[in-house]
């Protein structure tokens, strides 16, 4: 046998991960071989925990360590505006931002019938609810720029319709610090489009 | 609080990985928070089992489930040759070349005064020791071709010479499908320097 058995499970296990390949899990595995064993404790524990400590905010499916969850129940947000995102880490990127101060709601994903995500694998049933129920003045729509985030984001526009509440898009245009060279033709046309008053 | 602390610790657990920074650890997280409980106890337990069920071979400090490893026990195996690594992943290595049937002495690492890696913390003591009590014919020294690597050959050259043992070292050249173009200097003169008749 080339490699022992634990560590190859261990190399195993670890490649499954994203973007962790086999060369990689290795080089991780070995890594942890030689870490005193409270290190590998701690990390491993931490994983469990992970599943044990957290679960999904019952209203807009963020992470959360309760039933509710932080910004859900927090006092200090305006309560008019939900922001929808395809994922949860994506509030994690608007929240470092710093200029969103309203509640989320988390898709888990977008339209995307080739990879078998449909309309009821998203929380769309949940979104036109909350939107009956509390009665938002705007909806934005923060679902990533591609083919699949622009479908998504005019279907739910058309559901929304039904609804008296507004109905935005993020912008999309060339990125801070970007350059106008190296811009590919879709985001140069969609910039130009979009032009704002200064 | 921005991330759930759970979901911090386990990002801040996993960015002390190497080649693990804290955008791939935040992706890592989100992944397993989103499997089974199930699948990420069995990644957390076959980490913990790196530390519980392997050990380095007390003869080569070679990963082993065992007290001696499965080469050094091996009857199949040609002891009258010891390879030196510097790590047990170059055994790995060399061992999916089927090129090589002999012994293997891991170093641990290579002599960097720099990076405080000195005579004391290698295993050439116990290397010194095998050559004087199993007298082998060859010593073939396989550490990297860096300039830690030549610097630690050299030494351990110099070592060996107190015994009648033939020291050797892996050859240095052009990679297979390498070309000549875009090879550094230093390889292609080592290239030529060492060619072999046909």
């Amino acid at each position: 046998m080339l490699i022992a058995e634990p560590l190859q499970i261990a190399i195993d296990e670890l490649s499954k991960l994203p973007s962790i390949g086999k060369k990689t899990a290795q080089r991780l595995a070995l890594h942890l071989l030689k870490q005193n064993i409270e290190d590998v404790e701690i990390l491993a524990n931490s994983l469990l925990d992970l599943k044990t400590k957290l679960r999904f905010c019952k209203i807009c499916f963020n992470i959360s360590t309760d039933e509710v969850c932080d910004i859900c129940s927090s006092t200090k947000r305006d309560r008019n505006t939900i922001c929808v995102v395809e994922e949860a880490s994506d509030i994690i990127a608007i929240e470092k931002t710093n200029e969103y101060n309203g509640l989320y709601h988390v898709l888990g994903g977008v339209l995307s019938p080739l990879s078998g995500q449909g309309v009821e694998s998203l929380h769309i049933k949940e979104l036109l609810e909350r939107v009956n129920d509390e009665k938002p003045a705007e909806i934005i729509l923060a679902v990533n720029p591609d083919t699949e985030g622009e479908a998504t984001s005019l279907y739910l526009a058309k559901l929304l319709k039904q609804f008296n509440v507004k109905v935005t898009r993020i912008a999309r245009g060339l990125p801070m610090g970007g350059d106008l060279e190296f811009a590919d033709e879709a985001t140069i046309g969609r910039a130009v489009l979009n032009r704002t008053g200064l």
